[in-house]
């Protein structure tokens, strides 16, 4: 496929960077094609990634999406991996994509781990793919998005996201799932404190993982406490559930909630009203790429080296450059 | 000042949202103007901000701002505070902005914590102030690059950031500081793994916290084998300090680093540059917000409903939506 020559491949090829897509691969689920589009959509530029999504996107609907969030260490990668090997079992097939720079999906696991990882791995229902960071110019939640479009238009059905809860990038990505289930381990007062920040609005389920250890309860009264305080916008109330995520347990009750949840969203308005908000979001981060990819373009580096310049040397405030570029260019 | 009722301040005060900002306030160094200054700068629209920074961008220069980043838990705050404590001591005046969601300085700290930080808070030289994330349009880290102004503006020389390493915010965040502190604890691989995500590469001092326990030699091993690894842009080579902050040991050692650090900084052609990059990626910064608030503006929130609602029913994918929008508001 690499070694091909052709230079138009009209609704079955995209080209970017010297490296070809087949469309058709993706469809089929083929590993490969899969995994060329994931560079492209981390990697390519505007053009050749809305070429890609051009053709998925009709074929990616009814996958569910998974997102799992918690502090690095509360055990959200083995969580992901019981999860994953459950709905396997169920003759679903899953994606995996990590976003946490600590998980061991992403490459930096202690050897146990490393093994169990590698088993899931190589299993062919199963797919995992762990994203970095994308440049300046994109987002990393748009890109995450892009990529659940490529992994559901390639018959992966059941989606599990995995980031870490902290930073806004992270709270963008997990508002992008179906679902999203905040992992916390008991006796961790800075969990709770995290949780404060943003996370806490966004989980519709609570997991108390690592439950075998001192401290369940407290963190139970805490979630539930913080949860009767949060106003939602849904008639579901988020449940807290325990695991012990590294001899499996719990990993049934959990999964029958995340069914539950999705059966119950399915009928609901407030369901509606989120992926509206998250479609119309999805739009805004789209444009924001877009349009800076172009300015940048047009502006040039000599003249953002100039009045970067300018700026060092405070004979221009940062807004008063932004609004002479605004100018220089023509903008509205 | 709240009561006042002109209209019309040239260069003397900002209205914004009802709020009113004297200018003579925050270059006096009055707590309340400067107070509602940031205030402005972190809910306040692009306009008013942009006036703002106007008057104060020139009469800002001189201040040195010191980021200090690291896992949740690596004991940053104290850090911090040791840290301003000291520089109290040398009659500067401190600004410290918490940007991290689990920093006791920003509200969450367990009570023996709460105590000393008040400490300082109160103390006539400090000014602390913990950053939430910004909405959608702006970026948390433009917000910290203005309130960073507003700080130097007001006399306050020396600026403290903390962050949380984890997440791309963050890094830009720290990016912006004149100096960056990495905080580590012995003997927790997750760290290690956190630093490769990223934060290593721009660390100009590590800092083993907490050097009373073990593992002090494991983890400084790591620290340098991946400096030894990693290209650097300037003749610095990192140093890896050791320190308890709970009980003020090394802090003065790390001062003295900073200061170092500092002066040979100002005379370096790559410190020139960093600063270049800086600005210029301050400049893109806020132009995306411009463009993109002025764009959403002009798109409505009915169009972006309606092509929202098209995108969900896949009748359009996000891109083509875009690509609608653009050709909607005569975009270049």
């Amino acid at each position: 496929m690499s070694n091909c020559k052709k230079r138009w491949y009209p609704r079955t090829q995209i080209r970017a960077s010297m490296q070809y897509v087949s469309i058709e691969g993706i469809l089929q689920g083929r590993p490969r094609a899969v995994s060329k589009a994931l560079s492209l959509v981390e990697n390519g530029d505007f053009a050749a990634v809305s070429e890609l999504l051009q053709e998925l996107y009709p074929k990616a609907a009814g996958a569910f999406v998974i997102g799992i969030t918690g502090s690095p260490g509360a055990g959200k990668s083995t969580l992901v991996e019981q999860l994953a090997q459950l709905y396997v079992q169920q003759s679903h097939r899953v994606g995996i994509l990590a976003v946490d720079p600590t998980s061991p999906f992403s490459g930096g696991a202690i050897l146990g781990d490393r093994i169990r990882m590698q088993e899931l791995a190589t299993h062919p229902d199963v797919f995992i793919r762990s994203f970095a960071t994308r440049g300046k110019l994109g987002g990393l939640s748009a890109a995450v998005d892009d990529a659940l479009v490529v992994l559901a238009a390639a018959g992966y059905e059941t989606l599990l996201v995995e980031t870490v809860g902290v930073g806004q990038d992270e709270v963008d990505i997990v508002q992008t799932a179906d679902v999203t289930a905040v992992v916390l381990v008991p006796g961790m007062g800075d969990d709770i404190q995290a949780i404060k920040a943003g996370i806490m609005e966004i989980g519709d389920l609570f997991v108390i993982n690592k439950a075998d250890r001192d401290g369940v309860q407290k963190t139970r009264a805490e979630v539930e406490a913080h949860l009767a305080l949060s106003p939602r916008d849904s008639d579901w109330t988020p449940p807290v559930l325990e695991t012990v995520a590294s001899q499996g347990k719990g990993i049934a009750e959990l999964e029958s909630m995340l069914t539950r949840f999705r059966a119950l969203a399915r009928s609901s308005d407030w369901w509606k009203q989120r992926r509206l908000e998250r479609q119309r979001q999805r739009i805004i981060d789209l444009l924001r790429t877009r349009i800076l990819d172009d300015v940048v373009k047009r502006a040039g580096n000599l003249t953002l080296d100039t009045l970067a310049k300018q700026v060092g040397l405070r004979e221009l405030d940062p807004y008063a450059a932004v609004e002479r570029l605004y100018k220089d260019l023509s903008l509205p």
